[in-house]
């Protein structure tokens, strides 16, 4: 079982929560805690034995001692797939790498739905089972109804994460905003640097020799949520622009794919403009 | 301050622990447990604001609750540089670099001594400043006595860690055994692969593609201690056998700095043969 | 087009190769040479314009000066995809990377075949399209057998290059021998580390804190080929048996890609028991 | 010997110059060419046995065919060491690890004088030698007069590389445009990303994952050289801002020193806004 929490500091909290797992016969197999402090956030993650608990009877118990402290908690069954939403456009090696994963178990992910702004045969060119694909193409016009669409379909699902897996539209504020903390977005590049649309042209103009690739939580303004995971490769002159994309491609889905790992194992806690991962 | 612990497993160490400290109205600042399935043991390090209390008087108070757990433990205080004794035979580059971190503060360390089994000028050609250096040199017959010089140096200073900064002399089991988990050696081989004398040697006949370093614990098998930090770096066809010595020298020197300064911070912790190192 | 060449060391080699192409239009556009001091032999990589020449055409007059050098030379066309038979046991984790990369033209590779020791459904659960599946079973009486299958295999379907990926039997020596220079085989470990079939098992029992995987052509000796590509992930105490396995794998898929890339871009060169790589 | 040049590309310059060197007996040992498709320009780089000959003989005879080509090129004894001026602020790290790696042979720089804009006991905590030392003051009002004489210092010692080893100056346009390709700086950032005076402030800040360092040639920008080598660290949440520049020095060093190698073994070639880096 995991539990997560994060609230304003004050002493105790480890001692009242450590005592509540412990009075209940719970044995903690690996847990962190932190304090930023710049932000005087105390944050913590606790993957504990439940011994004979379920998750609604632990979180019936928990709601006291989460109320006194303040705190944003989460108990939650470990290795629970985790119902997600995948987004594409017209790049599907992210979406095909996660799916890949998934087969072998080493992303615990149930892919609720496939979300593309262009047709099937445009989106993806690879096998996706049974997963439902839903086409919901966007225009100036349409993109409050379509944003209303995906907000739905998340409703209905249940989804707990929106993967943006080269999903390469931009959500309004308010699509941001309701999504916050749950939609993952990679950017193809290494942030802050080469932002916008083409950051391998631009890295290879410039003459770097590291490329890098970004996931990051998606809020108003798409290049500069909260950072969860970043990567690099090493370049060399001799590395047209295709190379880079190449390249990039490579780190873009293993950036991706890590993400989305460290969220489905509660390893990621939002503190502010930040994070907080607990790799353990 | 900072309270490390480890012990066999059960319900209720992190409660009792952590109710101790809020009890004193110390307030956790950073800390991680994890429990070790294979040999069942349990692993805690937590960095605290210790409010008005200090060291000595917090080790008082924890003497029972340590025993009554049967926990290896310690509590001290930190940024305090630790007494280390830094041993060296004819290569000082990571001799240089440990004094050069120590300088900026990147490093807590204290030099109470440098010791080789060559005299000073072959030894060393940098300036150690006020650091007493003390040549003893081993051979067969001489080598008890030697080993009982350095007990002997490490008792009257209070080392509190044994550096071998690419110190070539192979430790007696007495003498191995003497400075359990308080001596830490530089490896000039990313382990387990080319151990021996000559691994740069060994790895340019074989045609690798990286080579690297490992700081370990030394225990009576030179190249078979408790490993704490390791890295690597990619070398090339066009690299030889002395390229990979200069490149080797720069994973050493980074490595054992790297494994010096976990030590110091209190995040390594044995167990077994193998360590548990919190990175925090 | 493509002209690699190694022969034994002398003066003029590079002068009178390029005033070849030279004086046929030839311009040179990305070129490497390097003399191994250890075996006093040179190694050529040419990627050349080739004008209005074609590659039959070019290697019919390049005839006489690599007789006269006593090179081993080829030309080819550039970007051409290189035919190639993808071997797979149980894992198909690398053969759909495989797949996958080319798909998207990453890798310039046209499967001929699909060949498993084991049956269709055991050996891949992804869609392979049209590639023709071969099950060729490997016991220990019928392994002679299997392996003149695979011969005639690759002589009807003018394999360029076998790639064991994952293909858990070992090849008689004179099957090694065979294919000497044209097949490679990912070994899921950092070599010359934990050789042997369980080496993530190894790691995690011994501690280390990095994992690897090898890339390499196939000699008699499964693990002791000339190696081609390597790479590593960091791991850590928390990271167990099966952690390592996941981490493994995608460290296995990333480096067989790149040594399968650095072949069909013909960057890869024998010296003996190692390679040059020219990586441009 | 070393030959390095470029010119605008054309068939036959591998060819006549590789022919040149034939003619003269001399023996190619490592060589790359490389064709930049997006300037037109080509790049090469020879280390070759000059049989009987001096760098004089072959500058004098190559005289010829370089202006025949328009090429800058030129021709130096290898392994000679390079004159370096070495210019420091307050921060003395990249300075100490220069002389450092000088001193164990892995660079071969001769330091005709160190520099500061500060007093000998601001600018440097370590014990520099023999090498001379010049406080050279700049204020706004002194800063012509002050370049004026670090260029007759340039002039009087013969430097052939100005290594910027975090000087917190900036060079005025003429100065830099006075020691295009022959100065070297070191940034504190990965660039593109954190420019200006605080990036790990900056980069603590936006939360990021990885930090880096960066060494190009000093332009009229200060941050936006040609850049030679770049590198990055892995941080984490936990890392306060100092953290991230104690580890940030470490790449500094680092990146500086291997850019500073890449220059004296003649691979660094300038291609426009960008560079060429033969790594061999």
């Amino acid at each position: 079982m995991l539990l997560t929490l994060d609230c304003a500091d004050q002493p105790g909290i480890t001692a009242q929560v450590t005592t509540f797992l412990f009075e209940r016969g719970c044995n903690i197999l690996d847990a962190q805690q932190f304090r930023d402090p710049s932000s005087d956030r105390f944050f913590m993650r606790v993957a504990f034995d439940p011994a004979a608990h379920g998750p609604d009877d632990l979180r019936e118990a928990f709601e006291a001692l989460g109320k006194s402290f303040g705190m944003d908690w989460s108990i939650t069954a470990q290795d629970r797939a985790r119902r997600v939403i995948i987004m594409v456009s017209k790049f599907d090696h992210c979406l095909v790498d996660l799916l890949y994963r998934r087969r072998t178990g080493e992303l615990a992910i149930d892919p609720v739905a496939i979300v593309s702004n262009h047709p099937r045969d445009v989106a993806i060119h690879d096998d996706i089972g049974d997963i439902p694909f839903h086409h919901i193409p966007v225009t100036t016009p349409t993109k409050p109804e379509a944003e209303a669409r995906l907000r739905a379909l998340a409703e209905e699902t249940g989804a707990e994460l929106i993967i943006l897996a080269r999903y390469m539209q931009i959500f309004s504020d308010e699509q941001s905003a309701h999504f916050a903390g749950r939609c993952i977005n990679i950017h193809h590049s290494f942030l802050p640097g080469f932002k916008g649309a083409r950051p391998y042209g631009q890295a290879h103009e410039r003459g770097v020799k590291i490329i890098g690739a970004t996931a990051h939580f998606v809020t108003g303004d798409l290049d500069e949520g909260p950072i969860i995971h970043q990567d690099v490769e090493r370049i060399s002159h001799a590395d047209s622009a295709a190379d880079l994309v190449r390249k990039g491609r490579d780190i873009e889905r293993r950036v991706l794919a890590e993400a989305v790992r460290l969220f489905c194992e509660e390893r990621v806690l939002l503190n502010g403009k930040r994070t907080v991962i607990f790799r353990g």
